[in-house]
């Protein structure tokens, strides 16, 4: 197995572990930057290095439009492509195609879709999300699920659920007649979907074991269900999962729903926030949320977080960020970037240490009640 | 005096020159990548130090708007404010406030305009402008000009030359009785107008030798008229100029331009050509101008520049670069950056090389020759 359960908690379902990938090793838990379109948005390669991230995840769909995942293969695979020689994980495009709502039709057999850039047609099965995946090469891929809407009726999901199996035992076998295009290996991820109908999760997961992948993923939350929902869902899926395998809960979340998770026995996240949000003017900070276009920081000498060691933090004031993004400065995007990716990484890292320790509990339920502040008049 | 000249050509005006700050020396020719609102778009200074920068420009306009040249005093000078601890030069607004033709009205004791940004209201005298920048805290600080326009009959520039040449000693005279605020010497560089009228530059330069400014730039050209023109200007300037002194260009310009104007004696350059022009998708080259949205350079794993040694061209391929630009990726406008001034700063040091080696004519000749082609079916 790849997958190694270094520690558990005794008193939640927190546990250390380790991925190893033909690219590098993963520690866990553990946050993925995300790269869409096999770029951190306005983060570079080496600022990624520099701090200490340890796989990042890019996106089936925004690479088959842009710019084709043949051409990525052509050009060696995604980490010769975008030059990051550590691990990566690829989304099956299952979540994006079915968001895009009235531009698809779900079929039997896959999805067909229109470009949300130029409306040319397309159609995603789940062998060619596959041979997409293995195109693009990275460590880490995932079947092509049909995601659940929230909410919905235990009919509709077990309907929805039912094609989420059919897909991945159809991508599984694939993949066995298909080997890697890049010389190295590919670990297959399935998708648990089945909504907020515990039962259904529990059959996704039992279907999953059939199909024995590498690692097990929830899908379908953080779909507009309360928090609390997802929480409750997450943690009846690790009870069920088999603890030899690595728990992916996919496209979560804010710093204090991840330590929430984490405590539920989640090992892997990803999310698009620390990036969106710096470029919005959001960022995190080990004191809770500050709002650095505000004009409480327009004479601040003080860096973002005081306790950060990021780039960001260690060489320009908060009056320097807030100049930048108000002179509409590139740089304040790569900035901010960093230090909010840096942030995510730095918690998982301290996450990992108080694992380790046996003390994870008591210091996740400090930064949950922490982090989640709204900084206004923070000074 | 803080300028030595090292090396004079024996076959043209190119030479080798030290202009020492208190925050660093800098050899010339020397190019100055432009940081109009106290940042160079889209590059940190880590990047301008390891692509060896050795002088910034800051746009005192620019700076007077947003954020404040007071905030900056009160940040501690502008190298703390950006975090730059290199030498920083500030031009004085002149230019920026003559381009704003409509929405400024030139008076005897200076110029009052609108803001660009939201229409208030301000004035800029030969004395304001020099308290901007001591707020600032540049280490070169330019006298307050009127920028010539292009063209103009000899009454024009006459006119126009005689509100620079009084604004420049009103400027020298305010500046000895207000020192520096941030602990450092300021050095003040004169401008040099007259618009194409041979006579009246070097009259110009005839009432700045009496000023005894710390260097002389040419200002007005690179205004519309002929490159041949400039040229012919340039070359009667420095042969006028005290070869004592460090000769600034303001503006120019392409890297053939700046080659020919080192061959006619000019020391100091800036222009926004190597970042903006990066940024809409024109890359230099050592083979000539690459246009890197280009359809041919989408499956080209080579680098922008074989001969090469920045960041990008080390680590990213055409057809990367490419798949960014196109997909509205913010990487693009960094990395593009960076190697655009890296190309700027390298050819500055080729340059000194060459004439340290007595052999810059020839080498220039060709450069001029090459750098100048354009690459529509580069290989």
């Amino acid at each position: 197995m790849s997958f190694t359960l270094l520690k558990t908690s005794p008193n939640s379902a927190a546990r250390l572990g380790l991925l190893r990938t033909d690219h590098g090793d993963i520690p866990t838990p553990i946050f993925m930057p995300v790269g869409t379109a096999a770029s951190v948005k306005a983060v570079s390669p080496r600022d990624l290095r520099e701090m200490d991230a340890k796989i990042i995840l890019a996106n089936t769909y925004h690479l088959h439009l842009r710019p084709g995942t043949p051409l990525i293969a052509k050009m060696g695979g995604i980490h010769k492509f975008c030059s990051w020689q550590g691990p990566v994980l690829t989304d099956s495009g299952g979540f994006q195609v079915w968001s895009l709502k009235e531009l698809r039709k779900i079929k039997e057999n896959g999805v067909e879709f229109r470009s949300h850039l130029d409306g040319s047609k397309h159609f995603f099965s789940p062998e060619s999300v596959m041979q997409a995946q293995r195109e693009i090469g990275a460590d880490i891929i995932m079947a092509f699920d049909e995601c659940t809407p929230y909410p919905s009726t235990i009919e509709q999901a077990q309907k929805s659920l039912d094609c989420t199996k059919r897909w991945t035992r159809t991508a599984k076998e694939w993949l066995s007649k298909n080997p890697p295009l890049h010389g190295y290996n590919q670990k297959f991820f399935g998708i648990i979907q089945g909504g907020t109908h515990e039962e259904l999760r529990l059959q996704a997961i039992e279907e999953l074991k059939q199909i024995e992948p590498d690692g097990y993923a929830i899908g379908g939350l953080s779909v507009g269900e309360p928090a609390e929902e997802m929480y409750k869902i997450s943690a009846l899926c690790t009870q069920h999962i088999p603890e030899t395998h690595p728990r992916y809960i996919m496209g979560v979340g804010t710093p204090w729903n991840i330590l929430e998770l984490i405590l539920r026995g989640l090992d892997m996240f990803d999310c698009v926030m620390p990036t969106r949000n710096a470029r919005n003017g959001m960022l995190f900070t080990s004191k809770g949320v500050l709002h650095y276009k505000s004009a409480i920081h327009k004479e601040s000498e003080a860096p973002i977080d005081e306790n950060c060691t990021c780039y960001t933090c260690k060489n320009f004031s908060r009056a320097y960020l807030r100049h930048l993004i108000h002179s509409n400065e590139l740089l304040v995007l790569q900035l901010a970037s960093i230090h909010n990716l840096h942030f995510y990484l730095h918690l998982m890292q301290q996450a990992r240490e108080k694992i380790a320790e046996g003390v994870f509990e008591e210091w996740a339920g400090e930064q949950i009640h922490c982090l989640n502040q709204h900084l206004l008049y923070y000074k």
